[in-house]
């Protein structure tokens, strides 16, 4: 019964949203790091990804500029710096040298990835979609690279080993990855009529 | 160095992306569930969501004639009925059924929920972006609905009631959410130069 439901009102919850570092370089070549968790894939073919900012943010700027930025998934072992990248402006500080990481410049789009993290998807500006108070940025992923520690033995990336970080909504947390709990596309088969 | 990170070539990796149910109405009113994972917040005022769906999907053209859907995010207790939603089209199926789980209409939008799941999000259609293989669905949240099981002492869901599903990209597998790892806005702030 709709009764047992309770309503909580229009909320942009979802859960999980990953959390990513969005990189890009300004007017002046200076790199930035902003943390975001209004992003997903948003296409196969071509492979594409959307990131939604705000106009007040520097890294709008940059992406308008330099039509490119990289998206870098932080290890549970960067959770704090993940979060410092959130809190703070770049226009107000210069963020890779206060969080001890590294900007690496990317050969194939103008912007730089976080060397430190396993994962970075480099994408060229695709398409801008104005929607409210946040803008998507529709990026076309060109290349994702990897460290090798993060790879299986079939050469591509095992979230066991990436270990990402999950931050939910409205309660502001941050989780680690959980237990495996069955293959996709593979678990639900039994529920087929034959 | 440049030189220690492996090129992956152009892949949607990204980790995690949530597992969640696209609830609609067909033409005759019947109602249909869809596994998406290509999923993500996109603006918070007015606060809206971004499905992309391939054309050939059920759930596609029922957006198109509905103009409105709902989206269920099922507990780790329904990973196989998840998964199911998303094994088989609902030209083929009738879904609900054979799934054993019940729809349920929404008072607010044209679409039903999925009742067993402890969270779900109705929405109205309020763009449409194409892209390439997958059209991206913007569709505004006009209300959240919960069990009060999934719910916190503030009356928030909390994400350890909610035991989303994790999915990963390529290798296709599920997991579970792990540990709390600290608090978002908060576990940076020892960054910040003062």
């Amino acid at each position: 019964m709709m009764a047992m439901k309770k309503s909580l009102g229009a909320r942009t919850l979802l859960y999980p949203t990953p959390v990513c570092v969005i990189g890009t370089y300004d007017r002046f070549g200076n790199p930035n790091a902003m943390t975001a968790a209004w992003i997903g894939i948003c296409c196969s073919s071509p492979p594409c990804l959307a990131v939604s900012l705000r106009k007040v943010t520097q890294t709008y700027r940059n992406i308008i500029n330099r039509k490119a930025f990289t998206v870098s998934i932080p290890s549970q072992d960067y959770a704090r710096e993940a979060d410092y990248f959130g809190l703070v402006s770049g226009s107000a500080a210069d963020k890779f040298p206060s969080s001890g990481l590294t900007p690496l410049k990317s050969k194939i789009v103008d912007a730089p990835l976080v060397k430190e993290f396993p994962l970075a998807l480099e994408c060229r500006l695709y398409r801008i979609v104005e929607i409210g108070l946040h803008t998507q940025f529709i990026g076309e992923i060109l290349d994702v690279k990897a460290d090798e520690s993060c790879l299986g033995p079939d050469g591509l990336p095992d979230i066991e080993k990436v270990r990402p970080i999950l931050f939910s909504p409205e309660k502001r947390k941050y989780h680690a990855l959980g237990r495996f709990i069955g293959d996709a596309f593979s678990i639900g088969r039994e529920l087929i009529k034959s």
